[in-house]
C-alpha cells in the first residue's frame, strides 16, 4: 500500500528533465491511489458517508476523469473516451465542464463497478503513456500532466480522510490498516520559538509547482511573534474538556458556539466516551486516547476556543509560513505508514511536526493574494472559486502524500469541518 | 434466478404434515432470496438509494435476523448467535427487540461484507435443518417458520423494489435482468362487474396462514358496487396527463396536490419524458411506455385524482375483498418472471389481473378490524403498530413471490409513496 | 364577550321563517366573533404562534371574506369589493377562489391593520344587511349565509384556541380571561354504558344544516360496545404518565413513538413541569392541574397510546354516534364562559360530557361515507378534499360556539395535531 | 421623525465637558428611536418578518435593556428593575447576561405591549436622568453610556431596514414614509481616483469614541491602488443583469453560485419584475428604478461576481480605510431624510458617496487586528465573537444616523445578506 517510489521512464527518449521526471512521478502516483485501495472491499469503495466526502470508487474514477477532461480530449486529437457518460459522473465541481452528477449522490453509483473503474484508471493509463511517447509534451501539457499528479494526490489524502469517515459511522468500527501504536509518555511542556517583525516576502516564486492560490509572492508586514515548538496534543485537550471548554461560552466565536449546542459537540470528531475512558476511531480502528500526540479533528471553532482558553491565539497564515522559511519541508506524511499523528521528539528548541502528523489551523480566512487572478478556462474553478468563508490551513498531516506540500501551501476549510487530520499549533504576540 | 420448486426434504421422519410442508417452503423461500441477489454486484447490494428503501444485502440478512430473533434465540437453548452485533445492525423495527441502527444509515454497513452476510445465511439455514431433525416442532415452532417465510418473502418483494429505485437514480440506469417484452396492442376498453350489496363476512377464517392483521373475520355491510375488469392502463393515464391531470387542483385531496406541488410530480414515478416520447426505467432497463399495460408506481394521491377525473371512484377494501371471493388466487406474480405488469387479456366478463401485476389501491386507511388485538411481544410489532395513516392495497404485484398473498391480505403503504408496484382499480356504485 | 343572544331582526318583512331565523344568527355571530377579539390588543391579534394557528386579525377578515367570495359577489351585482387585495390576502385554501396569501405568513399581515379590519367586518355587514332587505333570499342564498355562520363560528373556536397556543409561547404567559376555577374533588370512577349491535343509521337525516361530510346518511354495521360515561381526566393522566406512559413504546403507533422522540414529548401540550408539580398554561393564565377535569391538548397518538395502557380502545366515529342518538346535544360549550373543560357530574348511568368540555378523538380515519360527492364549486373544499391522513373527533369543546355541533358532527384533525381542546372517552368490545 | 438635534441639559452642574455631551446626545438619541416609530402601527411593531429582523417594538426594548443591563444594574445601587423578566425577553446575543428568549420567536411577543415598551423606555429615561444628577459619573460610567448611545444608534439603523422588509413581505406593500424624489439623469461615469502603496496606520487612534474591533491602530502595507469616486449605480447593475450576470457561473464564488441556484436570485433584494420594467420596494413603497442611484440589496456574492464581470475588485477594508483619510465623513445619511441612496453629483476628482448612501462591501473578511482583545465581562461579546465568515463593509448608508460612522469604522455582515443598505464601490491595483 505505499506508494510505489521506484521511477518508471517513458519509452521515448523524453526520459530527461522535466517530462523524464514527471512520467516517473505520474505513474507511481496513478498506482499509489490504486495501492491505498487494495484493502477495501468494492462494497467498501463505494458508499459515501456523509455530503463531505466521497466513495474510494469516486475517488479513484474522478482523478482519472481529471486527465480526461483537462488532458487528452485538448491535446490528444485521437483521444476516444471511455465512456460518453463518466464525464458527467465524475466532474466534481468543475461548471465550465458542464453538468455533473449531484455530490450529495455519489454514494449512489453502483455502476460502474469498482472493477470497471480499475478498467478506466488503465485505459487512461495507456493513454497517457501514449502522450508521453508522442512527443507532444510542451509546457502546456506538462503542466496540465503536474496539476493532475497534485490533484491526485489530494484525493489521496480525501480518500484516506472519507474511509475514516465512513468507518466510524458504522457499527463494526473496521480498521483500514491496523499499525502498532508503541505506548509514548508525555509529551514535552512546549517552548515557544520567537519570531521577528517587520516586511517579509510570502507567497510562491515561481519555481517548481505551487497552486494558483500561493502566488502572486507578495511583501507582507508582521509584528514580532512565537510559535510552540509542536503541536496541542491529546493530553492538553483533555485538560480543556475538563475544564468546562465545551460549556463555557466566553471561549467560543458566536458561530462555534451555535455549532456546539446544535451538533452536541462534546470532544473532538472520533472521539468516544467508553464510560471510563475516552477512546477514538482511527484507521487501525478503536484506539485509547495518547495523551502525548497530537489533536486532530478539531474544527477551526474548536482549535480557536482552545486557543483562547490557553490565553494564547492561532497564528496568521502569513506567521505561519515565515516560521517556516527554512526549514525541512519533509516530515511524518503518508510515507510514513503511521496513519496517525505521532507525539513529538524531545524539546530542542526548534519547531517539530511543521510538515506532517496534522494540517494546522490559521486565523487568517482564506482570501486571494494582492494581484490573484485565476487561469483562465475550467482550471481556473480549482481553487479561488472558494475564496470566501473558509481558513487556512497550513503543513501537512500523517495521510498527506510525500511531497505534496511546502511551505506556501494553502490547504481551506470551513470552521465547522472537522473530518480531516486537522490539529493547532498556539501562537503570542512578543 | 427463479425461485427452486424442488421440495426438499428434512433429513428426520418430520417430513410429514405441516412440518414437512413448512421444510420445504422455508428452504425454496431462503433459496430464492439468494436466487434474485445473483445477478446483483456485491457493490448492489450495499447501497440504501432513499430513506424508504434497504440495500440488497440488509434484506438478505434482516430476513435471516428474523429467524435468530423470534425463532433460533427463543426455541433452540444451544444456540450461538453468529454475531453479537448483527442483533443490533439488522433488526428493522422491533423496539421489543432492543436498540437497532438508524434506518437511513442502513446504506453505510460495508462491513459485515456481502460474502460474510452469505456466510450468516448459511449458519443459520443450519440451524433450522437442526432444529427441524431435533423434533422440536411444536405449534409455537412452526408457527414462527411460517411467519419467518412470510416475511422472507414480502422483503424479496422489497429487494426488488428496492433494487429498482437504487438503479433508476443512477446515470447509467443498468437492468437487474432483461425480458423480451413482445409490442402490446391497445387494451380492451373496461367492463364494470357488479355486485349486490348486503351483509358479508370479511378477514381471514383461519385456516391456513395469515397475518394477524387480517382478523378476526367479521361481518361488514356493503352497498351494491361494481368493479371494472381490469387496471387502469398506461395508456388512460397519458390521457389523465394530457387533460391536465396533474395541473387542475379541482382532481386532488389536499395533501396531495400539495405533494405535486412540492415534488414537482408530473407523471409516475420512474417516467421520463424524453422529448418526443414518454419512457420508463424498469427492472429491465429503460423502456417505451407500454399503453395497454396496468400503470405503476403511482401514489394514493395519483390513484384517487385519477379516479376523480374518470368520474368514478377507487373501491372499499372490503368492496375488493368481496369481489375476489372464489376467485382464483393464481396471477402474474414473481414466478411468472416478467418483473414489469403485463397487458389484461381480452374481455371476458370476469375480473381479470386480481392477484398480480399491481397491487391495487383502495380507499380504505389502514384500520384494525373490530375485535383485533396484536400478539403478545415483539412480534406483535409487525403489523399493528402502523395503523394510522396508512392506506389499503389489495392484490399481488409482478413481484409478489407466489403463493403469498390471498383475497384477504391487507397491503398498506402511506399515501404519497410510490416505490412499489402500485397501480389501481376503479369502482363505481351501483 | 359573551355571543349576544338578543335576536335581531331584517328591516324588511322577510323576518318570519328560515330567513328571520337566519338573520338573527348571522349577525349575532357576526358580534359574536368581535366580541372575542375585545380582550386582545391589536398587537395580540395580528401574530401566528405556528404555521397551524392563524391570528385573530385574519379570522375576523377571513369569515368576511368568506361573505364576500360566496355570498356577496355571487348574489349581488352591485356589490362592490371593499379592497381588491383581500381577496388575495383573506382566502384560505380555496384553490378555487385563486391565488392567496401563503398560510405561514399570515402573521406577517400588519397591514390592514385591525382598524381596518373592522371597517371592512362592518362593510360587508352593511352589505349583507342590504341582501336581507333586496328580498333576493332564495334557497341558495340561504344556503350560503347558513354556511358563512357555521363557518364563522368554526373560526370563533380556531381563535380561541390559536391565541392559547400564541399566549403560550409567550414568556409572560398573558391570560386571555381570567375565570374563577374553584377547587374540585377526585372525579368518579369511570362506569361502562353499554350498547347493542346491529344495522344503524348514521349520517345526517338531512333537515337542518349540516355540512357535506356529515352524509348520505346510511346503514352501518355495529357490534355491541360500551363507552365510558366520562373523558378520561388529568387526574388517570398523570398515572399514565407516572406509570412511564411517555416511555414505553409497547402502547404506541409506530409512527406515534417517532413524535413522541422527535417532539420530546413528555406530557400534553402546555403542560410544564414546576419542579414539584405539573401546571398548565389555560386561557386564564398557568393554573395547577386539575385531577377531576377532561384532560386535552393530546393528540391522536397520545390518546391512543393511553387507551392501550387502560386496556381499553377509542370508539369508532360510529359508536360514538350511536351512542349520542337521542341524547341532549347541549353542553358546556362556549356560552358556559369557562374556557376550559370542567370535571363530570356524579356518576348517574348516563354519558355525560358528550357535547362540550372536549372534542374525542375516535378511531375512525376521516373517510368520505358511501356515495358522498362533493359539492360543485370552491365550497366543495370545503371538506372533501381533507380526507386522507386525518382522524374523526366527535362531540365538541368548551371554546365551541353554543349550538354548533351535533350528533352527526365530524371534526377532524391529523393525528399529530394537539393544540385544540381534544381529549379522549373509552371504549370496549362487549 | 426627525432626530431632535436640540442638546438637552443635565439638571446639575454636569453640563460641561464630556458629560454635559454625551447628556445632550444621549436623550436626542433616545427620542430619536422614538420619533422613527412613530409612524408605525403597534401592529407593524410587532412583528419580525424573517430570522435577521427584529421587531421595531423589540429594538425600543432591547436598547433599552442595555442601558438597564450593562449600565443601571452596575452603577445604581438603588436601581429597581422595570419587570424582572424583561431582563430574559430582550437580551439580544449577550451569553454573559444569562438566558434569552430565542432570537426567531422575537415575533410572537406581542406582551409586553408597544405601550408598556413606551413606559418601561420612560422609566429607565428617568433613571437615567437621576443618574447623570447623581454626580456618579466616571469615566466607567460614561463609556457606558457613550457605548449604548452608538447602540442604540445601530438599533435605529436596523428598525429601518427590518420594517422595510416587513412591509415588502406584505402584499398590500405599505410606505413608511413618503418621500418626494425628482427623476435623475444617468450618473456620469465613473473616475478612478489613484493612491499609493507603502506602509500606513490603520485603525482607530484612540481618541473618541471606537468600538473594540477597530483597533489596535497598527500599520498595514498597502500596493498602489485605485478607488471609483462613486459607488456602482443601478443602472449598471441592469447592464451586469442583461449580460447574464445571475446566469453565468464563471463570475461567481462557488458559495455564492450555490446560494443564487438554492435562492433563485435574479435581481437585488426587493427588485421586483413588473413585466415591462424593473421595481423596488422601498421605504416610501414601490418605485421605479433609478439607474442614477447606487444600487442596495445587494450581497457579498452578488458585489464580488459584479466586480469580476466588471474586470475589477473590491477593495479591501484597508485601502478603503487609507482612500477616505482626510475626507469628511459627514454624508447623505438618516438626518438627510432621503431614505434611499441618491445620485453621485458631477465627476470632481474627489471620492463622492463616501459616508452615506449605501454600506460597501469590501474584499476583506472580518478578523481581528493584531494585538486585537475584546474587552473583559459580557460588553467583550459586543463586536470579537462574530469574527469568523463575514465580511468588512465600510462608510455609512442613508440610513445610518448622523455621526455614527467614521473612516475606521468596520460593519460586518455574512455574505450572502441583503437586506441592508449595501452596495459596493470598485477597486483596481495600480
Amino acid at each position: 500500500m505505499s506508494v510505489d517510489s521506484s521511477v518508471a521512464s517513458p519509452k521515448s527518449a523524453v526520459n530527461k528533465g522535466r517530462a523524464g521526471e514527471l512520467y516517473g512521478r505520474l505513474f507511481s502516483t496513478r498506482q499509489g491511489s490504486l495501492a491505498l485501495a487494495e484493502p477495501l472491499s468494492d462494497e467498501d469503495q463505494v458508499v459515501q458517508s456523509m455530503e463531505d466526502a466521497s466513495p474510494t470508487k469516486w475517488h479513484l474514477a474522478h482523478t482519472t476523469w481529471f486527465f480526461e477532461a483537462f488532458l487528452l480530449t485538448q491535446f490528444d486529437e485521437n483521444y476516444t473516451l471511455f465512456h460518453e457518460d463518466f464525464l458527467y459522473c465524475f466532474n466534481s465541481y468543475y461548471e465550465g465542464k458542464g453538468e455533473r452528477h449531484p455530490r450529495h449522490f455519489r454514494g449512489l453509483l453502483t455502476r460502474p463497478g469498482a472493477e470497471e473503474v480499475r478498467a478506466y484508471r488503465a485505459y487512461v493509463d495507456e493513454a497517457l503513456e501514449r502522450l508521453f511517447n508522442s512527443g507532444n509534451l510542451g509546457k502546456d501539457v506538462l503542466d496540465v500532466i503536474e496539476l493532475g499528479i497534485n490533484h491526485e494526490q489530494q484525493h489521496q489524502e480525501l480518500l484516506l480522510t472519507d474511509i475514516l469517515s465512513l468507518f466510524a459511522s458504522q457499527p463494526l468500527k473496521p480498521a483500514f490498516k491496523q499499525v502498532a501504536i508503541s505506548a509514548a509518555g508525555k509529551s514535552h511542556a512546549p517552548d515557544a520559538i520567537a519570531f521577528d517583525g517587520g516586511i517579509t516576502e510570502v507567497g510562491h516564486e515561481g519555481h517548481g509547482f505551487s497552486y494558483d492560490n500561493e502566488g502572486p509572492r507578495h511583501e507582507v508586514l508582521l509584528r514580532p511573534f512565537s510559535l510552540a515548538d509542536r503541536c496541542v496534543t491529546k493530553g492538553e485537550w483533555l485538560e480543556f474538556m475538563a475544564d468546562g471548554g465545551y460549556e463555557r461560552h466566553e471561549h467560543w466565536l458566536a458561530d462555534g458556539w451555535a455549532t456546539v449546542q446544535n451538533e452536541g459537540w462534546r470532544a473532538p470528531l472520533y472521539w468516544e466516551d467508553h464510560e471510563d475512558e475516552w477512546q477514538q476511531m482511527t484507521l487501525s480502528g478503536i484506539r485509547p486516547i495518547d495523551p502525548a500526540a497530537p489533536v486532530a479533528h478539531v474544527s477551526y471553532y474548536e482549535a480557536d476556543a482552545f486557543a483562547r482558553w490557553a490565553g494564547k491565539r492561532l497564528p496568521t497564515e502569513f506567521e505561519w509560513e515565515r516560521a517556516s522559511q527554512g526549514l525541512d519541508e519533509d516530515g511524518r506524511t503518508l510515507g510514513s505508514n503511521a496513519f496517525r499523528p505521532s507525539p513529538a521528539g524531545k524539546a530542542d528548541g526548534s519547531l517539530q511536526q511543521m510538515f506532517g502528523d496534522v494540517w494546522e489551523w490559521t486565523q487568517s480566512h482564506y482570501s486571494p493574494y494582492p494581484g490573484y487572478r485565476p487561469p483562465e478556462g475550467a482550471v481556473g474553478e480549482y481553487n479561488g472559486k472558494f475564496m470566501s468563508g473558509q481558513f487556512v490551513l497550513k503543513g501537512a498531516s500523517c495521510v498527506t502524500p510525500d511531497g505534496h506540500s511546502r511551505a506556501t501551501y494553502r490547504n481551506f476549510f470551513y470552521p465547522h469541518q472537522r473530518w480531516q487530520f486537522m490539529g493547532l499549533r498556539l501562537a503570542e504576540d512578543q
